[in-house]
């Protein structure tokens, strides 16, 4: 039973259906019911095509039927054409009959009012009540290139067939799926599954790239994103597609706070920060793009070529000045334009001409237009070399001797090349890039797109021989939480997490400094009020501090202002201060919907000045931490700059992972801050600063297993 | 005399010359000298023109003369399209007769080898000294729009006419130059003046763009450079083009290092580092872009709009995904898209379709195929609101109601428009951005270059306002230089610039420390060698020194080091420490081109590790070199971050700024390094370390001022 109810929400019956009912059926393309029809027809499907229509019993030469509950047997899947008010009572039918899923183009639910979006919910829960997968509303439905299954209330199809092709497409937004068919069919690619999710009451984004993971037919998985409502399962998905090493390129809006309104606007979904998801992004190896167009220039590196992680480029141009701007823009975007050998040197030096040296970029010229040969054998030469893992070209020339030998020089060699590479023509005949394209030999015509198109994909290599954890944690608390004050949050990280801590006390008012202070200053004095997050901004910190008759007319002068404005006082901090070699921001938090990930960046002001810090989502180990540092802009500051010992980036690594442990098993923990996390001259890591967040069940516990705030309560700075 | 000299040396006689002799002309278009003749007769050349070739007496119906000597005036240009050997002949005959001007299309000069270059400074010699102006060799010549002057060797201009318009394009590279204006032709557009340079043998891009931005025919000027011959006339032009508000879009190759190498090789130009490059066109409102496309795009938007420096933009989209996508981009290149005011939401609220908000982006939804009105209302209202300095708007569709009114709405109302906009229009029929785009409507294709090619201009209006000085001091010196150690650095910016240094004195060898040292510490104790310029990796620096035991400990090690390596010593320097607010790094070096320029940014070991640097060219003035700081990333540290005392600015700006005017008024320096340039916690402006590179008759003049290296020598830390 449970594999057949298994099998049953699986997405087969929506992509591959034996049967489908189309409610709202008409022999009119200009109305949604006759488009799908007439989309099935002229595309060939070959399952059983149900129209339902009560007013008609022909539609282009099929039976029609009054209704679903009338059809010969259940639909795998029922279209539903029709308006807002009888989507309620053809669901019930649906459910009825047992059919195996529904798409529902009509709108005016969850995007348009509060009425909507509790219809919507009737609607999902009756679904699900019994096992039938509902696609939309307010979406343009799904096609499938494979078979023909064209249910979708798009107007593009119009007396189109859609060409069969490796490459699948995702949409939030229907304009956007439409906008990336009209492009894909104007360049001549073909689509493996093209998906608009539209308001997602039951089938959404997540679900939809899970399956499309698996999907034999998909070979690369296109991806435009508003919101996510599922993040655990989209990372899932991201991860077994890294393990599977099948690329996904990634369209996502709302990068900026602005934009992300706008978003959040238009589907009711919640769109993250954007840093988030590019860390996101980064960490699974999903390829970011900012436009239609772009998101089609890389899913086609990336259905021609094998991700490359290496970055020595050779550059072949016929004009040294489009090579110097593709040397340019190939360093832009991280690949080096390495010397050519002497052994290469010797080989291609019969070729090239006599007056240009040869080098990288290799300046073909324009002599290229009467000695056609030198391409082929340059490009032979180069590829053959070795030296490079990367080819870049600038070609143009119209003359028919030329265009005929670069045509087929680069149908022979390409498909032959292991590397990543990209073509430029220009001033060409319009025929010969179309021609190379659609034989999968990429042509763009310009430079700074080649290369970056290119480079988009260079990172997934990297991320595929090392893929990310496939173990996603639970969503973690999103319940009401308390910010503690340092002193609390830093007992609890030395008592959870075995982190180290200076040496200090922590006096009440009216205790004597120099009798509770037993150790050497110089000392930090601290006010301490979980009311104070920013200490420095209220006179509350003082550092540097050589003696406890100073430290007592601070204490006491915080004392005093505490009292003076009301605040509340757990009491004044005093610490032993360390010499500090490095400093370190430690940050965990939970997004509500991709789960717990890791702030890692340079500690102290940098956090507010000039930020520069690196994210990832938990679990990771210490291998991925120490990773995470080597990609902080600082990273030679760490790695023994100028003769300083190097930071210990191992045990730091060590540490951090604990932290993320802890805070992945212990729901109590709702965020940490750690600023800065110090590496001392003395070796020891640190907490020299902390603000940790908890679910505010736990922190009433905190309150009552310790004396009261009133009374003077010892510190002691090692675990 | 003077004056007709003058006048003989302009560039007017060039483009538009009264007469035109084609040596090497023929009636082949297919040869070089053929096609100039038939170009500048299908042009309509207005001038005379006379074809020189031995073996002809007419050619394309006009009379053919043996040689320039034959001709019956002394042509204002005569264009040679003759095998290289043949060309100093050539020249010798045009000065002679008193040409006015030359264009030599022949390649096999500087370009080839060293021969080749001893030639082509014969050809300048012999032109100079008889005011000739030489265009190339090596070049494809040169165009003008208004009249007709078709004096390109380029096969694309094969039976077409040049439209006239008011751009105008000078490019280093003949390639590009045909492929810019291949794109121009494809695209509709118009010139004024077109110039390939080639080996600019005496015509140079400077003095082209000197000319061009006092050409009335020219309202924006676009530049393909690898290298620049001339700096401070490019500087010159480019400081009177602000003056003008004439705008210069700059497309420059050599970027990266590997890049530099290459245009190098290909011009025989010195390509400068791409930082300095970037603040020159950073400081001269210059518009970089990053290929040739992307040039004509911004030049698109600086012939039809007035550059506006607000941010506030309003996007208009019938998708809220596009909108939502426009948004990010237009947020990533610096505007704010601030909501919609109250009025304006009262306004737009009738017009906007009820289910959604009135907001910004404002989303029109796919309603607006029934109802066309909504873009023209919506847009009127955003206009007339004075809320938004730019408008982006994405429209799709191609129904023909929707396209006549969005057609005509765009027509009324852009022109009208006095802020920045950019129309993306997909899926729609291609007659409508031809139409808009011919009538001076911008529209683009993609939603990043629409939004990236109005943001680019946006910087202009900041410099046109402020424009840089139009004092272009000369180049300084390139002799051979010495670096100074730190001490005798900073006796010579004590001495010269009234800067301050820590309180301090030089040791020599043997004297006591407990002696000499009179003030209090903590101490910062440094060995003193114009040999050792990083002194953190040789132990030659030490710091936080509490007592002068300690200090002589640590001077006698030091000494006994240098005596151990042979290491040249000046002594060993005492200084008290003092505790440091902030710290920057103040440099200014002589560009061998561009001249001396000042690099500002964050001090200490940031430089080294994650560099946060502005740099522009001197000279600069207090308030210039405020308004660099404020560009800094770190910016907000200075501007009393969290409660601490703001940096001293005003004071940095004057002490900087004399720094930069002694630099320019005293060749003796030759680059000066301080870092860090610090504020101490007491307000003083102190140099804590230092390097001044000096040329090297000065450094003799120095040495033979003070005592011998070897005996002590008081160093007086105030000035």
């Amino acid at each position: 039973m449970d594999q057949i109810k298994e099998k049953r929400r699986s997405l087969d019956r929506i992509f591959d259906p034996a049967s489908i009912a189309i409610v709202g059926a008409s022999d009119s393309f200009d109305k949604v019911g006759g488009r799908v029809l007439a989309s099935l027809i002229h595309n060939g499907f070959k399952g059983a095509i149900y129209p339902v229509n009560p007013s008609r019993t022909v539609l282009r030469g099929l039976p029609a039927y009054p209704d679903l509950e009338a059809l010969p047997q259940a639909p795998d899947l029922a279209i539903l054409a029709i308006p807002a008010k009888q989507v309620r009572g053809q669901i019930e039918q649906a459910c009825r009959i047992g059919a195996g899923s529904v798409i529902i183009f009509t709108s005016g639910f969850a995007e348009l009012d509060v009425e909507g979006a509790r219809e919507q919910a009737v609607l999902t829960e009756l679904a699900r009540k019994h096992d039938v997968r509902l696609v939309g509303p307010n979406c343009l439905g799904i096609m499938n290139g494979m078979n023909g299954m064209i249910a979708s209330s798009t107007v593009t199809m119009r007396e189109r067939v859609l060409p069969a092709g490796r490459l699948a497409f995702v949409s939030q937004s229907g304009a956007l799926a439409t906008f990336w068919l009209m492009d894909i069919l104007n360049r001549g690619l073909g689509v493996s599954k093209w998906v608009s999710t539209g308001n997602e009451a039951d089938v959404d984004l997540s679900e939809v790239v899970e399956y499309l993971v698996e999907d034999p037919d998909t070979d690369v998985i296109s991806l435009y994103v508003e919101g996510v409502r599922d993040g655990p399962r989209l990372r899932a998905a991201f991860a077994r597609a890294a393990e599977l090493r099948k690329p996904i390129v990634i369209l996502k809006s709302g990068r900026s706070a602005a934009g992300a309104e706008a978003a959040a606007s238009h589907t009711g979904a919640l769109a993250g920060e954007d840093a988030v998801y590019s860390a996101l992004f980064t960490q699974y190896g999903v390829c970011q793009v900012d436009s239609i167009r772009e998101m089609i220039d890389v899913s086609r590196v990336l259905l021609t070529q094998k991700p490359s992680a290496g970055r020595r480029a050779c550059i072949i141009s016929l004009s040294g000045g489009a090579g110097a701007l593709m040397t340019d823009q190939a360093c832009r975007h991280g690949y080096e334009v390495p010397h050519i050998s002497d052994a290469l040197e010797a080989k291609l030096r019969p070729i090239i001409p006599s007056y240009v040296q040869v080098r990288n970029p290799i300046d073909l010229t324009d002599r290229i237009i009467i000695d056609i040969e030198m391409y082929r054998r340059s490009l032979e030469l180069v590829m053959a070399s070795g030296e490079y893992d990367a080819i870049f070209t600038f070609m143009a020339g119209r003359t028919p001797t030329l265009v005929a030998e670069a045509r087929a020089a680069s149908l022979e060699l390409f498909p032959r090349w292991d590397g990543a590479y990209a073509n430029v023509w220009q001033a060409t005949v319009p025929d010969l890039p179309a021609e190379l394209n659609a034989a999968g030999v990429l042509v763009f015509d310009e430079i700074p797109e080649a290369v970056r198109a290119v480079a988009r994909t260079r990172d997934l290599a990297e991320v595929w021989a090392n893929p990310p954890s496939p173990a996603i944690p639970p969503l973690g608390p999103n319940d009401e939480s308390t910010l503690l004050s340092e002193q609390a949050s830093k007992r609890l990280l030395v008592r959870r997490a075995a982190l180290e801590v200076p040496e200090g006390i922590l006096l009440a008012a009216g205790e004597r400094a120099a009798d509770c202070v037993t150790f050497a200053g110089p000392y930090a004095v601290k006010l301490q009020s979980p009311a104070l997050p920013h200490k420095s901004e209220h006179g509350a910190i003082e550092i540097g501090i050589d003696t406890t008759a100073e430290v007592q007319v601070i204490a006491d002068r915080m004392f005093a202002m505490a009292a003076a404005t009301g605040l509340p006082v757990e009491g004044v901090l005093v610490e032993a201060m360390e010499k500090i070699e490095f400093e370190f921001l430690v940050g965990i938090r939970h997004d509500p919907v991709l789960g717990a990930f890791l702030t890692l960046g340079r500690g102290g002001v940098e956090v507010d000045v000039d930020p520069d810090v690196v994210q990832a989502f938990l679990p990771l180990t210490p291998d991925n931490i120490a990773a995470m540092m080597r990609r902080l802009r600082c990273w030679r500051l760490l790695d023994g700059f100028r003769g300083r010992p190097p930071a210990p980036i191992e045990e730091l690594a060590r540490a951090i992972a604990r932290l993320g442990d802890l805070i992945l098993e212990n729901p109590e923990f709702a965020e940490v801050e750690i600023n800065p996390l110090a590496v001392c001259r003395s070796g020891r890591v640190v907490v020299i600063d902390a603000a940790v967040r908890v679910n505010t069940a736990v922190m009433a516990a905190e309150a009552a297993a310790r004396p009261d705030g009133q009374r003077a309560m010892r510190y002691e700075g090692a675990a």
